[in-house]
């Protein structure tokens, strides 16, 4: 890519163009409609065109351009490495598309202190495994984690497959930097551990899907490293069997760093891409990890496959050293690799559950798809009651019909979700794609609530517009 | 007590009063003397009268109460079971004090959605028992668990020894149900374990120091219990040992459930207190809870036991059972009780250091006591760097001059501690005692952000005035 044809013609583009040049530096600023595009969309289906791109690389930059925007009243949605699932960094109602992306320095990493410094653009794994090479840990493990980036996960409060045990992202944001929509710049928190002092802002940032500021610098909490993992998959009858063990082992005071489930379908589905052998008998799948220490979890492990043995599995199998637990979560991503083989559109909805409620889950799956033609299917965080649910659906991008169809389905998937005490995301954000579902998941006074305090820090309304608040 | 007497008298008291009883019924309002002194002071030293107490009973009283508080402009102080440490709910603007502790209902234990949803008045104490009887856990565990509400809990997020390894209460916080300041029901949340639904609210009110709302439910995460705990204390010859000794457990990938260090101040102290023989030599002790499964948790302990040894320690003494570790647990109370034996006033600071400042922050305290001539005794919760720093003071409450010293010294500690990249309060809140340094420790920007989001939901500031925001 040619970063002079990327320059700005200042005879082009809109009227504030030139001003925004003059502003953040001519060399920030793009608009060609290669990059416009390329910064239009995440992996969602939606995407718009931003008048222009900036690219910054320092917290300075970020403020000079959101102060510029706000005074002309200009429209920023910002980005990161743009993985995310709901359009959310999808700039709809144009303007400026302010990518980090570039600001990917880690600053600091401290284990005397338990904390590490980065710049929003860190690619998420990228920071896990330089922690993990000196003993440390950073928990947070949502599936794209060699893509997306950490202010990502920090404006979403991504999850994972071991928040079961350790928590979301919240849980290990200690301390950030935040540029607010009028340019000032909020310190909040700190390196310390614990904190009690005023009200928790970076809560408030944490998770708030870029409408509130633009996250320039996190302190993030690490903790010690596990010293070693085990594993044990068991396959059940059916999904019901399996949710039941799910209950038992929490009930017999097991606390896994990992509790997944997935249904027939998906093993179905699994079992034609993988080939013969590769996966056993069964209509529902359990994966259970646990951590601890080297000398101890394999007898951990020898327990707890006792009691799953007692819950009636068809197959059990044991993860006894690092290689075969790795081997195990890369099956769990064959799951979904399966799927999209299957050749149908997934929409992949990451909807939660009570616990308790699972079973009901995958029984109302069941019944939408005999009454939509349309499968579904559902694996994910047990222990969360965290299941990502995927409408598989034929031409959804090409034939309005099956859209229509579909749309209509997931329609009744959120409502079902709503009248049963579950959340529309449990970590992929609101974005464009829940939007619809929004004030009617929260309630007419949190939906309130929400735009008293967008219009406390945001007054003019320029970030990220056209989301989930309006 | 009698009620009749706590009754309003129409005749008296200021001129809302008889609109406050016609709102929210007479047998709901106290203007007796009696009551409002012991409804207007908390475990700090601070006392203000309000000018009417309303116990409230549902969560409709509630909002009737602040509705027409919103509506005549009275101050609104809300009080759980009053253990605070900060004069947090010390009505210091008069008005109506709102006490929520007859609203102490446990309303349900689930474990099958691992949730427990309480009203505010509970007492944490025997909630955490209840849930321990059918085998679950709620960790938070402040040393007043015997006697603090849930709400006030909720209200100041607290920690206490076991978050170093389950976090504070913000973590097992899933729903709430709050009342606003203009009367409206909040709802956010719910029973799910993940949610990233929007803002996060419940982080909004979750430690706001009743500056927001009034809490009149809350949906909390429970946790399976841990099978089994061991654990052990060791003394060093001086605090740098024991404090390296923390880092070399956590660098070697330990993640301990208790993680106490004491200094020699305070060990002479409570050498004073039990007598000889109670404590071994040394002039630092530690201590160390391993949790985990009961087959396994003892060769756990042992390993651990092999690498405190290997660091320099005087005497290790292991707990390998639950009276023994009961036994620990107490003598650490023993800690606080002996300095309170001497006599002096114990200005309890529940100040945060970064991790790697656990030894900085002892020497300024051996400092301070050079300079000032009043004993400082550390101990606390190591692994988190939140570390109970104690001025001992004598005739704090008779003698003006010993107080002023008193304050000076206080001073000293706090501009150390924000000089140092500490926070000054890890879980008590800020309330009035720590008002002086609010600002200074959270920088301009956050405290104007702070102002906004206050404005934003409390716009006539009628909830908790004369607090941290003014």
């Amino acid at each position: 890519m040619d970063v002079v044809d990327e320059r700005v013609k200042a005879d082009s583009g809109p009227d504030w163009l030139r001003g925004l040049c003059e502003t953040v530096g001519d060399e920030r600023v793009s608009t060609s409609e290669e990059v416009r595009r390329e910064f239009g969309t995440d992996r969602w289906h939606a995407a718009a065109m931003p008048e222009a791109v900036v690219r910054a690389t320092t917290r300075d930059e970020v403020a000079a351009t959101l102060r510029f925007a706000n005074e002309h009243s200009i429209p920023v949605t910002t980005r990161g490495a743009g993985v995310g699932y709901v359009g959310g960094c999808v700039p709809v109602r144009g303007g400026i598309l302010l990518s980090v992306k570039k600001m990917d320095r880690i600053l600091a990493i401290q284990p005397d202190d338990g904390v590490a410094i980065v710049e929003p653009g860190v690619i998420l794994g990228d920071l896990q495994e330089a922690v993990r090479e000196i003993g440390w840990y950073y928990p947070p493990d949502p599936a794209s984690l060699g893509e997306c980036s950490v202010g990502g996960t920090i404006a979403t409060n991504a999850g994972g497959p071991r928040c079961v045990k350790y928590g979301v992202t919240r849980h290990y944001v200690l301390g950030l930097e935040v540029v607010l929509p009028d340019g000032r710049i909020l310190e909040t928190g700190g390196r310390c551990h614990k904190n009690k002092t005023g009200l928790d802002l970076i809560g408030m940032f944490v998770g708030s899907e870029g409408l509130l500021g633009v996250i320039t610098r996190a302190t993030l909490r690490l903790i010690p490293h596990p010293e070693a993992r085990a594993m044990l998959t068991a396959t059940f009858a059916d999904f019901e069997m399996a949710a039941a063990a799910v209950q038992a082992i929490l009930h017999h005071g097991w606390q896994p760093s990992g509790l997944e489930i997935t249904d027939g379908f998906t093993l179905q589905a699994a079992r034609e891409y993988l080939g013969p052998g590769k996966l056993p008998e069964g209509d529902a799948h359990l994966i259970v990890e646990l951590d601890g220490r080297r000398d101890t979890v394999l007898q951990d492990l020898a327990r707890l496959r006792e009691r799953v043995d007692s819950l009636g599995a068809l197959t059990v199998e044991e993860a006894r050293d690092k290689t075969a637990c790795e081997a195990i979560w890369r099956l769990r991503r064959e799951f979904s690799y399966s799927l999209r083989a299957t050749g149908l559109t997934k929409l992949n909805e990451d909807i939660v559950v009570p616990r308790s409620r699972l079973v009901d889950l995958v029984r109302f799956a069941r019944q939408l798809e005999k009454d939509t033609g349309i499968a579904v299917a559902c694996f994910g965080h047990a222990g969360d009651g965290n299941i990502h649910t995927n409408l598989m659906v034929k031409d959804y991008e090409t034939d309005p019909a099956e859209k229509a169809k579909a749309d209509a389905a997931l329609d009744l998937l959120f409502r079902w979700v709503i009248a049963n005490d579950g959340q529309i995301t449990g970590e992929h954000g609101v974005g464009i794609a829940k939007k619809p579902w929004f004030r009617d998941a929260v309630g007419d006074v949190s939906f309130e609530v929400h735009r008293q305090l967008k219009a406390a820090l945001d007054p003019k309304g320029i970030l990220n517009p056209g989301k989930f608040l309006e």
